[in-house]
């Protein structure tokens, strides 16, 4: 049982050395290097924003930013495939700045479901479970863009609300009563929690680059930077003031701070490559910073207790809940806009 | 009481939004992302480096860090108000990435000043004093760029030196005798140490951009580029030889690496983007160098004991004395490139 | 004999002034700024990721980060000098962003052989060793690229495997057996493995970059910028798997992680910029995860018991043999191409 996690994980790159040999080519059409900053952006948003947002917990420190580096890792690869089998060439994937964009996109959706596992799950059932989500998520995202062609520029719907909600259905399969005095575990120290905001920074600093990276013009480019640096600025000062506002000495809350403030980057996400307004921004921050710091006040207990969902770092009102509503504000605005024909 | 600092906070965000609603608007007349990489350089400068800067001392890591993301956020909405009622086209006030570097640029004031004061404001005086300083610093620039047609690419004076000056009048200010006795809050243990050069290193790295993002001419930013990373290197070099010397048993000092590393990059500033020879930069860096860690060494004791003047974070001896360095080599290669005709 | 480092420091300092007034000029040649994002990866890898890389040891975080520092700030001056003499027109060196590209990569040399000599020099010796590796790689890797017109984007022999031997040779030298008593300092703490995290993610996140800013055109930069993407990403995958494999509980091991994800990065580096196939990519970078675990786990008790080679970071495993077998790949793909002509 020892050799479970080394075997399978070199099995899985076997495979992936495969399949990268008989499909994978370089794709020569665009050789261009303006997406490399973006890519850039968005590597180290998955692997230091994901990876030290969660050290919060003193216990999980390493471990949440080793194998949040794995799943990545295999992820993207993985990724590289699955989306590269609904875009064939002369049966051909054809990898170039913009691919390894997606496929660090798709490490996303695993990355966000650890984050509601996190403590619970062993390696190898991270690896299955990054095959499985990165493989349907491959697909969902084929039916909404290709398919249905709905816009959602910064993915909040196929990235955030599908990784959260995975993620809690995964937290609600490995419920075990016994989890529930492990509470000690998901405590913080006063160092974890710097650590944790070089995760939370990068993830902000950021966020107008993933929100951005593969909108189809530089009109929409730029208003996607604009719309996702006011929206997450409104959000923060919102989640300040809610966090002081809730608590009951006034004190800031640690997780709220780390976690709330990025909410405005996820709501903002579907519409943010359109005209928006940059008064809408600012508004959609402003509710994402209510919504997300209302969740991990009263939701997060009421799921724990009520409905055996223990979310470990808070997904569901980081990603889920502000997903939603970016969803909703997808909707508003591709409405409001055709009324105004 | 309690609620005060979320009334104001969130009084602030909703008229944000509405004079957003009424002013704000996209500048879609270029659309380009050429200046996005140098933004994200001074995002994470203002962000990280600001923020972790101010890591060192053992009790205030975490509300340093988080603070320093509050004043950042509420002033860079608040800044792209000031600096645009300056600016305004047709009524209207037109944001893009430009603006954007612009708005970051305005939160520097009130993070330098948030330096001097650190562990002696609350909440709601820093953001009273984020409004009052952003707001004077959008006149005061207006008047020295345009009314003055004076150049400071790297804004030594417009930023450093009036952030530093400000600092230290608050913190005048707000002095009372019984500070002195709490200097067993203003130490740093081994851990704070390492989290400040997380700052000093992002702030150290991206200066070259922070110089170089409001150049006219790509020249003139290459310039800036060149210019600022030599002046740093050489500062870096002086400092830690003189570090050593003006220690009893010539040991570094942790406080002179983390800041007096950094005054090359505020002395070079003004005169960043001229074609003063890199000779010159290696110079101005030697001297920046030279008078941050005398300032450290000698006159902040000065300060502290006989003008009642505690600047927590030696704000004067990192962006007061070298911005004034700078400013008069602004003046020196003003004169002899005249002279030079 | 206090003051030596100080006189020293100085005393070079001013040499690079002198230096510097006498040959260094503007290269105006060239005034886009196209490489500045790849040049500032590449510094962010040299201050930040080999700074914080090296940070894991308890007792050297704060001096392995600042002598970090000490080095890259001197060096980057020398390097530019070294390096500039070998490409003088009319006398004069040109800098440019190119320039300060190269001048970033010498120091790369000298901060490998620190990391195997952590612990047993003192600040003098370090600047020393730094002159003598710089002024010696220049000259080789004008003898490797001029002369002998040999390709290594990713200067995976000239860097590398140059800075890996050279620590080596350096370590022998100073062996003392005393110091072999000395191993409670060589141990790492819970916070000092996150800190060097920092250091890793930052190394491995950038490393497409430093492998292909030099590229001479963009087909071939972007050709870099994926295959180290790939190589980087199956390295770590096998990394793990043989991590967990050879450790007697399974477990995963630290300095593993650390270190060995990165020997993707230098093994693809030779032949990075050629169209060699993502599949070759995965395939050298899973053997690099390979040699460097092994290298770990039984080349480095073997080095420091039998041969007095105490190799404190394992730069062997992460830099030398990695870039051994970048070497045998470039000679290899070179061959298939010239047989397929």
């Amino acid at each position: 049982m020892r050799f479970k996690f080394s075997i399978l994980a070199l099995l899985l790159e076997v495979i992936i050395i495969v399949l990268f040999g008989i499909f994978v080519e370089y794709d020569t059409s665009d050789v261009s290097q303006t997406l490399y900053p973006f890519f850039q952006d968005v590597h180290v948003m998955i692997f230091v924003g994901f990876g030290f947002l969660m050290t919060f917990l003193k216990k999980y420190g390493f471990s949440s930013v080793g194998i949040n580096m794995l799943i990545a890792a295999f992820g993207l690869q993985w990724g590289t495939l699955m989306q590269g089998f609904w875009h064939m060439e002369r049966g051909k994937i054809h990898v170039d700045i913009k691919s390894m964009i997606n496929a660090d996109f798709s490490t996303a959706t695993a990355l966000i479901s650890f984050g509601a596992v996190l403590g619970k799950t062993s390696p190898v059932q991270m690896l299955i479970l990054t095959i499985l989500e990165i493989t349907i998520f491959a697909c969902n995202e084929h039916l909404v863009t290709k398919t249905l062609q709905a816009t959602d520029v910064g993915a909040s719907m196929t990235i955030h609300v599908f990784g959260a909600y995975f993620g809690l259905a995964v937290t609600l399969v490995l419920y075990r009563p016994g989890l529930k005095n492990k509470h000690e575990n998901e405590e913080s120290t006063y160092h974890s929690d710097i650590f944790a905001m070089i995760g939370t920074l990068f993830l902000w600093l950021f966020w107008p680059s993933f929100n951005s990276a593969i909108a189809s013009e530089p009109i929409y480019q730029t208003n996607a930077i604009v719309n996702t640096y006011y929206s997450l600025a409104a959000c923060t000062v919102v989640t300040f003031a809610l966090s002081s506002l809730v608590d009951q000495r006034g004190k800031f809350s640690m997780v709220l701070i780390q976690n709330a403030t990025l909410a405005g980057g996820v709501a903002v996400g579907t519409c943010a490559d359109l005209s928006i307004h940059p008064f809408a921004a600012v508004c959609i921050g402003s509710i994402a910073g209510i919504i997300s710091v209302l969740g991990y006040h009263f939701l997060t207990p009421l799921l724990a207790s009520k409905l055996n969902i223990q979310d470990t770092c808070g997904v569901h009102n980081l990603h889920g809940l502000p997903g939603i509503l970016g969803g909703i504000a997808g909707i508003v605005v591709t409405a409001v806009k055709e009324e105004a024909r």
